[in-house]
């Protein structure tokens, strides 16, 4: 694989995790179970997609034909898309939201710090910014996942089962394929599999305050970010997030 | 109001209808809870949107601009789609949707009854087509709804919580407008109000036969059939059913 598709293709994962995830939390505003924590997802899903800009703004930048980062977030087909299964999976309960942000943000803070060492000087400098808005993040998702895994027996079951569901989409952000050795290599990003132990360490230490067991199965679904295999969640949400450029081409205000 | 405004909008409910729920109980394929029913469901989704073929092409026809069945289906935005707010809601569990489609069939069957004597000879021929199949829908969707209101604790427990979510829907099916009463003055529709006593005694024997109380109150929301305040469940239904149409401007097969 050409070194520039590889980076492309890294890029878009990035800022495709933040557009996706953003969108996904962006659909709690207005229906939060207390107001606080309503304010508090719409602010984290504004970090997102101000990230989704940075990383699809370069990525259209390296790619070269001219597509800016509105350009790919909003007229690239499902198939296109390069982000983790996890973040496509549906809000649930408020609990199982916070779990999959919790999942997410322990990954996305150490990838940020590894990225923050980038060869590429222009994803230090993304990585930079973005890791003091998600070191924020997963202080607030760990957090909750504590305090709604050792609350009440209803919310513990309703935290443990969300755990359940969302632990077989954890292994995708650690598999590495083609695009991730070369960036490895390249010195671009972080070697993936070197980030486990301490994002393992990182769940069991919550998990346990949160009195929550990890699931033993290894498996892991796949096929997010190589595009090959997303759920069918993300086609639907998709319609909805681009109905606006799909309606009505060249809208701007 | 224009007599030809009034006979358009008019047609635009009668397919829009058919239309919508035609596509909520489409989602159900491959998703039902045995297959018979996975397969009845698909036949009665087939069935509405042969409905809204007839309807909305006829009120292309009418309109006199040039915009097909398709074009009035794929291409109008949520503020001009005309159906009444209880098709749009979502399907919720099995027996959500069972209760949604009899509360609307056992209305759609008188509706259709009259219609085939309506004075436009076009209306009468596609009332007369429909009312042999919407026959159908309404025996199977009162026998289910009997069945499962006297079933189960649980089963008849769903089938009271469809019900009172459903009830406050009722309502905007009887309560004429502008529209309807040009319709039932020109003879082309009946008069809605005639309706209502032949409905009640049918839902009444009906939820009697399934032990289900009827709510007694007799709040309905309305803002379906006129546009000016649908759920915003249609819009999000829209994006996907429409998500071809936009991304792929005149694709046809």
């Amino acid at each position: 694989m050409e070194r520039d598709a590889a980076y492309f293709e890294f890029l878009c994962r990035m800022g495709d995790n933040a557009l996706v995830l953003g969108h996904r939390v962006s659909e709690w505003c207005g229906m939060g179970p207390v107001l606080e924590e309503d304010i508090a997802l719409a602010n984290i899903a504004l970090d997102l997609i101000g990230q989704t800009q940075m990383w699809l703004g370069l990525a259209g930048e390296v790619e070269g034909k001219g597509r800016s980062a509105d350009d790919l977030a909003m007229l690239r087909d499902v198939w296109d898309f390069r982000n983790l299964l996890l973040v496509e999976q549906p809000n649930g309960d408020f609990g199982q939201t916070m779990m999959r942000q919790f999942l997410f943000d322990a990954w996305h803070l150490a990838m940020l710090r590894g990225l923050e060492q980038s060869s590429e000087p222009r994803v230090a400098e993304i990585a930079a910014k973005a890791v003091k808005e998600i070191t924020y993040h997963v202080e607030r998702s760990a957090d909750t996942v504590i305090g709604l895994g050792d609350g009440t027996t209803e919310s513990h079951a309703r935290m443990q089962n969300a755990l359940d569901l969302l632990w077989p989409y954890v292994g995708e952000m650690f598999a590495a394929d083609a695009v991730d050795e070369m960036m490895a290599a390249e010195g671009i990003a972080p070697d993936l599999a070197a980030l486990r132990q301490g994002y393992d360490g990182e769940v069991a230490r919550v998990m346990k305050a949160a009195t929550l067991s990890i699931p033993e199965s290894g498996f892991a679904h796949k096929g997010g970010k190589s595009g090959f295999q997303h759920s069918e969640h993300l086609g639907h949400m998709l319609t909805q997030m681009q109905w606006l450029q799909r309606a009505y081409p060249g809208a701007a205000w």
